[in-house]
């Protein structure tokens, strides 16, 4: 079965066996040895592949922000126009809210570990640019920040309110807003 | 020293110390043991205190979520009309992503937490209520909630991005458009 340390499918399952390990139990308690076990690979296989934690972190969250990205990207490429890309927008965040709670649990845990570490925030960062970009295809660039960051915030408030999430109408409204820039005459 | 089980300082100092731990390590590493080590108590006084983690955990992040509340009301009890509360808001904005980062790692940690075991979104929940409250002081439930979002969304987006955080400008435009419905005679 194994060919060796070269195997490039072994990376990839460390790589995976990193991400649901952090998707049940958190970062705090990824080790080599750990992940080495629940991807069935040697010992050795995660020294030779990460330079260490540090960079096995690095590597299976860009992974999961590759994830995230074409999740975006599936959403956004359908659009046309403005108007479209609205709608799209709208189908994310309800997509992204009501989607595997596995994706909000990494996504939180990045979030967790960039703010306690700052120099994990060049991933966050990386992958707002990213967002902001596609976002860029249809609006300003302030306008797809402003509009990237209420993804976030609804997607977020969606997720963690079972109780009663708010409606499609709501996250429509919510963006049809952010995306209108004012007329003249107000101040 | 000791006052005995009773000692209501001894609860707060508990919440205090674990409050201490979650902002340093995580929710993952709370134990009874740790944290009655770091508040200085006897191990009894947190099975005198709390009925188990769970129930620690509860009152450990509603006293936190008091505390982000007092922050909002800060904020928001200074506005007497709707121009001084979007001022306010964007202020808010910029207090908390500039704020102490213990904070926003404790908020994630909470975040995480409800992600992950949805028992824990009573508490999310009530503290997304809360804040909504505040904001429907100057704007309807509908804008308050979406402003609530919105809120997150920046701040978080702002924390997360030591290199090139978005202006203040930017925030108060994004408040803005939130706040104001569409005019008529669009579709």
């Amino acid at each position: 079965m194994a060919t060796g340390h070269t195997d490039p499918r072994r990376r990839a399952r460390i790589l995976a066996a990193a991400l649901d390990h952090i998707a049940e139990e958190g970062v705090a308690g990824v080790s080599h040895r750990k992940i080495a076990a629940r991807a069935g690979v040697p010992l050795g296989s995660m020294t030779y592949h990460f330079s260490g934690i540090d960079d096995l972190l690095r590597e299976a969250f860009t992974l999961f922000a590759d994830h995230i990205v074409a999740v975006f990207e599936e959403h956004l490429s359908r659009a046309d126009d403005r108007e479209q890309a609205r709608e799209a927008v709208t189908d994310l965040v309800h997509a992204l809210s009501g989607g595997p709670r596995r994706d909000l649990v990494i996504s939180q845990e990045l979030y967790t570990l960039a703010a306690r570490r700052p120099e994990y925030q060049e991933l966050t960062q990386a992958w707002m640019r990213r967002s902001r970009h596609m976002l860029e295809r249809h609006f300003d660039p302030d306008t797809a920040r402003q509009l990237d960051a209420l993804i976030e915030g609804l997607t977020l408030h969606r997720a963690l309110d079972n109780g009663a999430p708010h409606s499609r109408a709501l996250t429509s409204e919510a963006v049809t807003r952010i995306t209108t820039p004012r007329g003249g005459g107000r101040p």
